[in-house]
């Protein structure tokens, strides 16, 4: 036997904590010149931005933020939308970026729960911040992000302080002094909305978001100096952790203030644009307006997209216009992907409609995911690799959340057995590629947004006409999914499908509504429970494929 | 203030300790069928290799192999060598890749110092190994890798059993049984031939080793399923950590009996290698058989060396047959490099000779070192980035070792101040970028001036009859010391010491020129450094103090 441990303990010199600071850091020592940030034609360099960042930290800790601090921000992929990215991390605060198409009851939620001590509000977003500051309970220090195109009205009453004055006057925090004690700190808090009525509060920490960042890198096989078009929000999982990976290769965010069709294109060719992320909906978009445009991309552009799989005639076309398309899966709770349609070199032999096919697969773990399982969710038994079994997908490894804010009960049953419990069905190949069979069968997933079918059916109840109620997903072409409500109404009653859109879009943010309605008998099993794969397949035929 | 912990710990679900265990598992598992080692024309899948190393590992384990067990090995880059990268991490145990050109003391002293329990011999290397034995006061069991090429004696007498046989009698490991029971574990240990005493033992752990592997991927930005060519031997530093960046990438090794220049050359064109690493020499090795045999490689090969600055000839030269270089620094304790002269794009501009010193340097720490600096070896102040005030060069992060074997005195005084002292000397230029000057213990001071004998030696490989050169101080009455080189030059070649001195005089401030010049061979240490020890010796008997 010999003495590994003798003498041999951690300590300054061989232990820091694993934190994406640090590849903010190194960048900007080893790439000063290299372009951070482009937007509307102006460019910030690596060293400009991590000397803004240092000082923006800085002017958070004069606010009192420490390891314990939310600072939230409702803010679209504009240059500040990165730089908090790396300075609220710098400041040892908990980055919270709100969805941007919640309603102001949805913003206001958030605010109390998470008790975000600072709010960056982007005057492109006033008016939902301005109410929802009104219902909520906090009053968050402001900080007042403006976009010329889209000024604060005049009228704004909520108060606050500009985003470059409330920097400027800081002294930036020392290169020593900018890491958290602890890489299991928390890093950012992102909301999920689960099938139950409130969105719970992920917790990311700094291991996770350095080790997902650095996976990014290695399934993509990034080059140095990625040009990454900002078209996945920032507040989606953090863009899914790029605003880190592109820390780590000395990228540059090209940042948009919407993802719309001419918008994209016009960027993927005046900004040499090389890397960019989406759901199917926008890897659609953007080949539809290149189509349009009669424009074949003049490189490849890698796009990686997730959140439902890319259908196959998308997958054909896109290859068509010149993207490269990586299919990866993951969910909130995992740091956004940390699953890969890991593509064999065997598989370009196969027919174009079999390779579709395999690149629609959920694939395998990222490298820095320890495992990804499919299992029974009863006895823990992995599923045969037959590609017919079902069960349920689990995550274990670094690359999983801390749990759930002030949520001790809903961690522990996703946790349960030792296993991060994702709710999504699949079956495993087999090749050994996971695909999933059904997403978690409530959710519905438009343009890349969940929607939990329990909240929409939430307000169908409230509708006095209202017998009973069921949601679930219809196919559509632009936004993928769309609600689609099925209802069967009380005796004698009698209203519109368009009264009860119009009673959904007072309650609810505009892309949850239902845009289709049934009104007839629900079909359920024999112990009463909603058939709601029945009902998907009624949606089908409705909508028609 | 909102409670980031409470209910938020870590658990099986969401923290796994580092390993690179890990990363050999999942590639087996996502690329099953892609092969990981080539040799002799056979080819071995990464799933049959996970297999037979698991296969290893529950030999070890029936051995009593645990996380205090030494696993040592003695073997040149044979696919054993490759395996054991995998196989005995998975075993948890430490292992300890014996340098090959040692002699039967200096093995002797490693089995005896490291208290191996297992040593793997190659037949290649059985008179070494046989008459170690005889020395070492253990007596490890013995596992015989046999070449056919080289097979054992007759007469080998120490026993064993055959590496085939070993494993073929063991259950596998089971695969959720793998990982250590915390990424602070030892994973291996290399002995750093210091220049004075007994070398010591550098302990490396788990998480260290796959940050590192991973740290390779991202400076390289290595594309899937990279070609590596094994000439690094793989005791050093664990081949850099190479075995393991290669599991992360679902690369290939491409094994070699000898690095010999047609070997390699043989090697680059039959087997498609796309990357392989090796100290300067190995990249003039191959560059001079490719010159001599006429060849520019099909595709670019991405040269990643280290050990010494690559001279700016040879650099040309290398870029000329299709290499593309890349220039990485580090130290045994830091798993071999944590530095890197990570290129910008604006050195394209500049002249060929300014780029061949741009890229000598040593450069910035890697994305997964927390710190690269320069300081002064008392204060621990940085020095100023003047490009001509040197310090010691010191490393601060995850990839620092946990310290050296039963060697406290020498972990606490390498780590003293916090930082991992390298003992060598060097600058840090305006933009960034460090520099080596030399071993702290190499430099010569002449007339109370600081002479680097890289500098110098830089100058003497610009000539065309000069195949290697060291410099050293000789002792001088009136300025103390003044350079001495020592030359051997090329096949056929001739010139005088006094062109050598005015060739150098045309280069160099005329103090930093040598005063004598000896042409003769060079004395090399088992792994190739030139001895300078050796050489100071020889100047002072020539110079006669």
């Amino acid at each position: 036997m010999t003495d590994y441990h003798q003498g041999l303990a951690a300590g300054p010199a061989n232990h820091t904590p694993l934190s994406p600071v640090s590849l903010v850091k190194r960048t900007a020592q080893a790439f000063p010149d290299t372009p951070a940030i482009v937007f509307d034609g102006a460019v910030q360099s690596w060293a400009h931005t991590y000397e803004r960042c240092r000082r923006l930290a800085g002017a958070l800790r004069v606010e009192g933020v420490d390891g314990q601090t939310t600072v939230a921000a409702l803010c679209r992929n504009l240059p500040a939308a990165v730089e908090l990215a790396y300075a609220v991390p710098m400041s040892r605060g908990v980055l919270n970026m709100i969805n941007t198409r919640l309603d102001p009851e949805g913003v206001a939620f958030i605010l109390d729960h998470g008790e975000a001590a600072v709010l960056f509000v982007d005057s492109g977003l006033a008016a939902v911040a301005e109410a929802a500051l009104e219902i909520a309970a906090r009053s968050p220090t402001l900080v007042l992000i403006e976009d010329p195109q889209a000024p604060f009205p005049e009228d704004w009453r909520a108060g606050g302080v500009p985003y470059e004055d409330f920097m400027a006057g800081a002294a930036p925090v020392a290169e020593d002094d900018l890491l958290p004690s602890d890489e299991w700190d928390a890093i950012a808090l992102n909301y999920t909305s689960g099938t139950t009525g409130n969105p719970k509060g992920v917790v990311y920490h700094h291991r996770g978001a350095y080790l997902n960042a650095i996976g990014n890198s290695v399934e993509w096989s990034l080059p140095a100096h990625p040009r990454y078009l900002w078209t996945l929000p920032l507040f989606h999982c953090n863009g899914w952790c790029f605003p880190w990976t592109l820390a780590a290769k000395a990228g540059t965010s090209v940042c948009l203030r919407a993802p719309t069709g001419p918008d994209i294109l016009d960027a993927l060719r005046s900004e040499a644009v090389t890397h960019m992320c989406g759901a199917p909906i926008v890897l659609n978009m953007a080949t539809t307006q290149a189509e349009a445009d009669a424009v074949t991309l003049p490189a490849p552009v890698a796009f990686m997209t997730a959140g439902a799989a890319p259908p196959a005639a998308v997958l054909a076309r896109a290859e068509q216009v010149g993207f490269a398309v990586t299919h990866v899966y993951g969910l909130t709770e995992v740091y956004g992907p940390a699953a890969v349609c890991a593509w064999r070199d065997e598989w370009n032999e196969a027919p174009a409609a079999e390779q579709a096919r395999l690149r629609a697969r959920q694939g395998v773990n990222y490298a820095v995911l320890e495992e990804l399982s499919v299992r029974d969710p009863e006895t823990l038994a992995e599923v045969p690799a037959d590609g017919a079994t079902m069960g349920e997908v689990m995550f274990r490894g670094n690359v999983v959340m801390k749990g759930y804010l002030k949520n001790p009960e809903a961690t522990t049953a996703a946790f349960a057995g030792g296993h991060f419990r994702s709710g999504d069905l699949a079956v495993r190949h087999a090749d050994g590629h996971v695909e999933l069979k059904d997403r978690s069968k409530d959710i519905i997933i438009s343009g890349g947004e969940n929607i939990s079918s329990i909240e929409v059916e939430g307000v169908l109840y409230q509708h006095p006409d209202v017998a009973e109620a069921a949601v679930v997903a219809a196919p559509d072409e632009k936004w993928g999914e769309t609600p689609m409500a099925f209802i069967e109404l009380r005796p004698g009653a009698s209203v519109s499908s368009d009264a009860v859109i119009a009673f959904c879009r007072e309650r609810l943010a505009h892309f949850k509504c239902p845009r289709h309605i049934a009104f007839e008998p629900l079909p359920k099993t024999s112990t009463g429970k909603i058939q709601k794969f029945e009902l998907r397949a009624r949606a089908l035929a409705a909508t028609g494929a």
